[in-house]
């Protein structure tokens, strides 16, 4: 998962891993710059994780993974979920062996970063458009945002949620759910 | 001026220079992965403007801040202001010759940033609080955002706006003034 700062990554994190700790195993690899509080949240959430902590890198690195993995009991995982540090640009250029690349953008950060941060969205499968319960109050064109991330990516998969109203969240939890099974999605 | 993507950065400085355009001669240096969209919006708005686009790069650099001073008449100009990369990490460790750093952060972007992006308030001697008419819908503390924040840096001057109804502008825009011609700011 990758996202700029603020985002909201960690709670969408929390929400997915609360819809899905009953039906799959579920890590989590916490990339931060500082702090361990997003580890904090997502283990208070249901799911095993692991704090990476770069000391003022801007992106993981796939060493940063494999050491991580220790601490991590893999075999009682469907899925294993690296939060990327909060930025646009870096992380989009390092391969960390996931199987799944998700970026999350949200309705209050404008609505040209598809435009202004095109390798991010060439390079992910999946974009999750969050604080959908924000619009009213906000100028973004979400119309818009879809257009540029599809003209970048035409495969992309689009979901919308707000993870302060739950909407959104059953339809992108049941695709992931789908995804993790190794069904089609 | 630095900031998370989002954060409204360019908004900022269309709202600033229009404030300050009639009193003083302002030119901006746009730092953007990819697009001229946001040199285009302040020259609108009434400034000098030239674009660096850094073709993938994640932060300006001093070189090329000396290479667009060339299509800048300086001469008229009583603040230059250089708008870097929407990135809460990489341009912290970059010295471009600037006067005065400014870290912007958004009342959507959740209270935690001073917290896992130190560096970037611990080198900036101001921080605006943006989007202060989003403050009724998300759960932001903001005096938790600026305890954080100073207690990184005591000496940050704090200034909360917002671009959309107006509120803070002018003790910004007077501060910055100040601060542009030399006087105790």
């Amino acid at each position: 998962m990758m996202s700029a700062p603020g985002a909201g990554k960690t709670t969408l994190l929390e929400r997915t891993i609360e819809q899905l700790r009953r039906r799959l195993g579920i890590g989590v690899i916490e990339g931060d710059v500082e702090t361990t509080a997003d580890a904090e949240r997502v283990e208070a959430a249901g799911a095993q994780a692991v704090q990476i902590n770069t000391r003022g890198a801007c992106h993981l690195e796939a060493h940063m993974i494999r050491d991580a993995l220790a601490d991590i009991e893999l075999a009682k995982l469907d899925i294993l979920v690296i939060e990327n540090i909060g930025n646009l640009v870096c992380p989009s250029a390092w391969n960390l062996g996931e199987a799944l690349r998700v970026v999350v953008v949200s309705t209050t950060e404008g609505d040209d970063k598809p435009a202004k941060y095109p390798q991010m969205f060439a390079i992910s499968q999946v974009m999750i458009v969050n604080k959908l319960d924000l619009l009213p109050y906000v100028d973004y064109d979400l119309e818009k945002v879809k257009r540029q991330a599809l003209a970048i990516n035409p495969r992309l998969h689009i979901f919308e949620v707000s993870c302060r109203t739950g909407a959104g969240l059953v339809t992108w939890c049941e695709w992931l759910e789908t995804f993790a099974r190794g069904e089609d999605a």
